[in-house]
């Protein structure tokens, strides 16, 4: 019954491809609706000063989890990051969460405490409140769903097509691509353990970048230092799908470029060994890893002293006036377009 | 890695017991926060005179919907439907929706177009904006979920535990067992296409309840005419699970009873001739047969005049005193207890 005369693939759309078709197709109509589709939230009108913020994200065992390495206490965890990240997006400040999950009958109560035990443990982290949500069976692995709120000023709202202009600064938090490292490590030892399942994986050496993987954090401490430092960004995005893929968003929103130097991404020494180790590229996998869950934004050049003085903030680059034109500058000096997704192969 | 020393399945709590416990561990800090977890919606502070609602639902293939019999149209309409209901049941009205899916790539795009079409249609119906969501593969069959948002005016709200005494009226709208005999028939012709599939089935004689069960319409319109009347119920539910379901939940919070009269049962006749014909019992059919999206409040009895010149409102008992204490008085006038989940089988 999925055949029709015509038929196109999802494949030829990819996922943008496919919101941005269908949203097409809707209209806001309602008073209170500042903000539809197309945005890390849903936006609202909540009272003169601020706006509600809304976000909701499907996570789903086999596409975005694998049980057999990712505990269920860190899941829950994780879950509340992915979640609360697109509030923080926005500039906004989350406040509660609501949690569903489709559950099958090989889980146990005691596995689904483990699994809610995480979700408290980051509720009292990011200072949320769990309100609602709904459980039901599954016939088909662990569904989660999270619906995320919270609140933003309205003079500090960020969008991800906002006040941008040539010569901005590109700012990113924390470090890159560890979590897609620390996501090819818990493979391998799968493969491994798979083939010998005596064999103990010891994962020490890496347990920088596979606590980023299985239970990273949110920024919302970034969210704080912005508001201190009185720096309100022009555009800002959370770094779910990589940087090389947030960019291409945020230059095609905006209708800018950005030119980025490989030698200020911030990749941690665990990250870098461990992609030289499995022959990959330490720069590609800092721009195209996703799951990162820092924070990507610009500000004016007037800035740049505010912004350079603090650790967790790293200038990568830095707008430029050519639509769509994304660059990355070699340590070499050389020029390579960024694709938002993958990465020319004659570039590994 | 689900195996644990003790290991306590979740058949034995339920789903309203695994709920309960879990929410045990969380506790509401924020200051925004009305209520958690426990009834339709959660419930925020919106300003001086009006909550915030929003309430979130998981819809599973192969536990809330089956394709092989649910064109995608109907069941996008039906998701919003589902989705809204629990505005409603708050005496809300909704504004907004986020829906996100997770697909397989056996769907084109033609097939999520009809599913949006219906998302799409419904949203006009119900003067809702879709304001976001998010889309993602899906390893395992269809997976929606919709995140309702809307509002209601303070002096208005309506919970499930609420204002309810002795001899309050139980009220409830439209008619029942309609959808859970339309499911029947879906369920029937289906097993008969599986053996004989050039077989077309004949659903004509069934339009009513198959309609019920495909394509539900949520009932704003009762708090429209609620409001006109002037009327605020005590508590209020929307029959997502059955009536018998409803009320045990509603007598188990408010520690009252309910009788509840055979006779008053609203029942279409196509509901109770197919009932009749697979053999079933046309009011347990309508005690326990879910889906209906009607709803289901009391009012006291001063609103008695008022509430019996609705057509489309029914007085089915009303309240007793013994708490937990549900009975059926029957045609007869023999009184039955209600059981919440099926019946006892000397009464079929």
């Amino acid at each position: 019954m999925f055949e029709n005369a015509s038929r196109t693939e999802l494949s030829e759309l990819g996922e943008f491809g496919l919101i941005n078709h269908l949203a097409e197709h809707f209209e806001s109509s309602g008073v209170s609706t500042q903000l539809g589709i197309g945005d890390d939230c849903a936006v609202f009108h909540r009272d003169e000063h601020s706006f509600s913020l809304v976000s909701t994200e499907l996570y789903l065992e086999g596409v975005h989890f694998d049980l057999t390495f990712h505990p269920l206490k860190h899941l829950g965890y994780k879950l509340v990051t992915v979640g609360i990240s697109d509030i923080l997006a926005m500039n906004g400040k989350p406040e509660q969460v609501l949690i569903s999950i489709g559950l099958s009958n090989r889980f146990s109560l005691e596995a689904v405490e483990e699994l809610y035990a995480g979700i408290r443990l980051a509720c009292e982290k990011y200072k949320v409140d769990l309100v609602g949500g709904d459980t039901t069976t599954s016939r088909s692995g662990l569904v989660l769903s999270i619906t995320a709120i919270g609140s933003v000023a309205k003079s500090a709202i960020t969008y991800r097509k906002g006040n941008v202009k040539p010569n901005d600064l590109l700012v990113v938090t924390g470090d890159l691509g560890g979590a897609y490292m620390g996501l090819q490590v818990l493979e391998r030892e799968k493969r491994v353990f798979m083939e010998v399942p005596n064999m103990q994986p010891d994962l020490e050496q890496y347990d920088y970048i596979v606590g980023r993987q299985l239970r990273p954090e949110a920024r919302w401490d970034v969210v704080d230092l912005l508001r201190e430092l009185n720096v309100i960004p022009g555009v800002m995005m959370d770094i779910s799908d990589g940087v090389a893929s947030e960019i291409f968003h945020l230059s095609k929103l905006n209708s800018v470029g950005f030119d980025i130097f490989e030698d200020k991404l911030p990749i941690d020494p665990q990250t870098i060994e461990t992609a030289v180790s499995f022959d990959l590229n330490p720069s590609i996998v800092a721009l195209n890893g996703g799951e990162d869950y820092e924070l990507l934004f610009t500000v004016g050049q007037d800035q740049y002293e505010v912004i350079k003085n603090q650790p967790d903030f790293t200038i990568i680059g830095y707008v430029t006036e050519l639509a769509l034109k994304n660059q990355l500058i070699t340590k070499a000096g050389n020029s390579f377009d960024i694709k938002a997704q993958g990465w020319p192969e004659s570039q590994k």
